[in-house]
């Protein structure tokens, strides 16, 4: 059996050789397919002693991998990298401890693979049980945060997983020096290094390969900006998770309670900015307008937060010391990830549910009321991965829904839906024994 | 607000203006779309009780629907139709009986909406609850079958979702017809006729159309032969669910019971041809292969199949009266749906791993077996859907795993793997209900 040309899986089209960027990459991934098996059926505790191992290697490695950092961030500085981003790149002894605490957490979780889901015996006494089962390879691609190469690792190997990591160029050498200290301690517990697989060398091409590689790589998850998911959704082969883009809203409707409303989108709005689960519409009830707007303004602009009000509540604000400019239709599209909010007036529960079915990403929405018919039809009738009531967008998250762990949070309805942990890195699996066993 | 340019979702690309055909689909899914949440709530004595009226209005028009059927098949027999695909193209009064009687089957079958999936009270207090609800809109991609068109309507409806139906334009006028007796019910029962839309009649654009309907199509699920899964596979940007293809094995063991195996492949290979869970090929272990071929090829050749044997089981087989031609590299790679089964003499259990690890969809395989390490090894090693002892491959169904009904084989580890039901028909949702909570 010559095993180069049998695999069941797609080629690239035959109108140009592959290239070589193309090969190394189908050569990588096919590595990380032959390796899974190894990994497939190992008992919990191995696994968790090889993250504990991992942990323990990145902070004895500091110092490597330090170097490694600083080099990418020459890079970075040199280009002119933005203050944001550039803190995202940088690898120190204390962020290298904290990377390794997520291996830790993960060595802490319970173990998905291997659970009977379902299972019955057939009136025929066909026994029937469907396993849960590692995914195989999944693809990670993601930007220049190396605590992401280690996380992502980590929950691959916790659920089995081969992982083909591709975490963009300008960490490069970061992600190279992490990927090499996991890669020995995975050889050291005679386990094949190709388990974790870096193709960052090859750039985007890499990315384009992979996107390929479908038979390869069972399941591709992007993590990142909007483009950056866009372009796998819209060009991948390989089946996608899509994640992330988080364009939420909370409705202040007109029984809201106005203390808890004021602290609530504060929480939502200025807790954290530039991630997913922060807000970044704010609808107000017409009715609680005049009252509402001013008080929940006052510590928004305190905390340097812009509001792009419409004109009904640019009207309002104008009493206020709030930095308003006004909305444009782009405004109700966007996920700022910065000091910004948009802000409108709704006339009714009606046209928040029209507004939020128009331009929400289905990531979070929420509702701040007192009435009980108002929360029951916003919950039923919000088509989103999460949606609240009287709580603030920020609890959209995989470790404040107790899963532990993250690997992103899901917006298609597909396969996952909203905040994705182990189990999820899983599919399943039937099994079906007989007795010779036919069907009439 | 405009409605025309707020939804979130992928328009065509700016280069050309969609032409008159994209339009239409794209008014035909959003129109779903808007229809759906008019379903998505409804309780399931209301479902049921349209889906027993669909089968009662199916059999008192079956003078119209076979009328429109004439049509389409004396088009086919102009075009010189295939005998087997002409068959699956006929209605008459009988099939249209048996298309009723699954959709009463669909009204009998338990409703997966609204069921609480996991939930429990975060240590805050915040309340967490993951609902079972619809995708949304089902688009189904399939061939010219039309009791596919009214069983994929039928198990939309009763999960919950809109379905758009394209069922290949041999079929065009039987659809229509069927399609406009279901929309004529769901009107009569104060529901909007949007929720089962047909788009037959724009040919293959139409498909490209529904391919491209990001955001308004949640799910696109094609049925149907290689060529056409491959196509929408590779070219949709809307998720796939990938069905079907099912190149099957089952190996003989060493150990194997080889009055069951004769009975067991016999059943597997010839009880029912051209469907996917029909086996294809045949891997007997070496040590039992002069004793087991002649015995298992002999029903076989009885049933008119044509063995496609490597050179180790072509020898045996010359002493009989098989029919045997040399298998080629092709012959392991291929579903034959035809009275063919590829043979393979295999020097141990790794080696018949190993085969299937290389030629194998993914679908089914079943070891027959009395030694319980091989069993365990077979169950554990297959990287397949369904994974079988000691039983025929044609139990791997969703109505023989007693799902009461089957939308298709999922062949993917993404969402749904294995024989799917209703359930996979559904996503999950998460409510939050708090008292004012805040993220610390």
């Amino acid at each position: 059996m010559t095993s180069s040309s049998i695999t069941h899986e797609h080629t690239p089209t035959a109108e140009a050789a592959p290239s070589a960027v193309e090969q190394s990459v189908r050569e990588a991934a096919r590595a990380a397919k032959d390796a899974q098996p190894h990994l497939a059926r190992l008992h919990r505790d191995s696994k968790d002693r090889v993250l504990l191992a991992m942990a323990e290697a990145l902070v004895e490695r500091t110092e490597e991998i330090v170097a490694a950092n600083a080099r990418d961030l020459e890079a970075a500085d040199a280009a002119g990298i933005a203050p944001g981003l550039r803190d995202r790149l940088v690898l120190d002894p204390q962020r290298i401890i904290a990377i390794a605490a997520q291996l830790r957490d993960a060595a802490s979780l319970p173990d998905p693979v291997g659970e009977v889901i379902r299972g019955s015996v057939l009136r025929n006494g066909l026994e029937l049980r469907e396993l849960r089962v590692p995914m195989g390879v999944i693809g990670m691609v993601y930007e220049a945060r190396p605590n992401v190469t280690v996380d992502a690792a980590g929950l691959a190997l916790k659920s089995g997983n081969a992982v083909v990591l591709r975490g963009g160029s300008a960490a490069l050498h970061s992600n190279t020096a992490l990927i090499a200290v996991l890669r020995s301690v995975l050889t050291a517990h005679d386990l094949p290094a190709d388990l974790i697989v870096g193709i960052d060398e090859h750039g985007r091409a890499g990315v384009d390969a992979l996107m390929r590689a479908r038979g390869l790589v069972d399941v591709l998850i992007p993590r990142g900006g909007e483009g950056l998911i866009r372009r796998v959704v819209e060009n991948s082969l390989v089946p996608v998770i899509e994640t992330g883009t988080g364009n939420t809203h909370i409705l202040v409707d007109a029984s809201a309670d106005l203390d808890q409303a004021v602290e609530i989108v504060t929480n939502a709005a200025t807790q954290r900015m530039g991630v997913c689960n922060a807000l970044e519409t704010l609808l107000v009830h017409r009715e609680i307008a005049a009252q509402a707007l001013p008080r929940l303004a006052a510590p928004l602009t305190s905390a340097g937060v812009t509001l792009h009000a419409d004109e009904p509540a640019a009207e309002i604000l104008r009493a206020t010391d709030a930095v308003v400019v006004p909305a444009t239709e782009q405004d109700w599209h966007t996920e700022y990830l910065s000091p910004d909010l948009a802000v409108r007036v709704v006339e009714d529960l009606d046209a928040a549910l029209e507004h939020i079915r128009a331009y929400s990403t289905g990531h979070t929405e929420s509702i701040l009321t007192r009435d009980l018919e108002s929360q029951q039809r916003f919950l039923a009738e919000v088509d989103s991965a999460v949606v609240m009531a009287n709580a603030s967008t920020r609890f959209s998250d995989g470790g404040e829904f107790g899963f532990g762990a993250e690997i992103g949070i899901s917006t298609q309805k597909l396969h996952a839906r909203g905040p994705m942990g182990l189990v999820e890195m899983t599919t399943g699996k039937w099994i079906v024994v007989g007795q010779g066993h036919v069907r009439p």
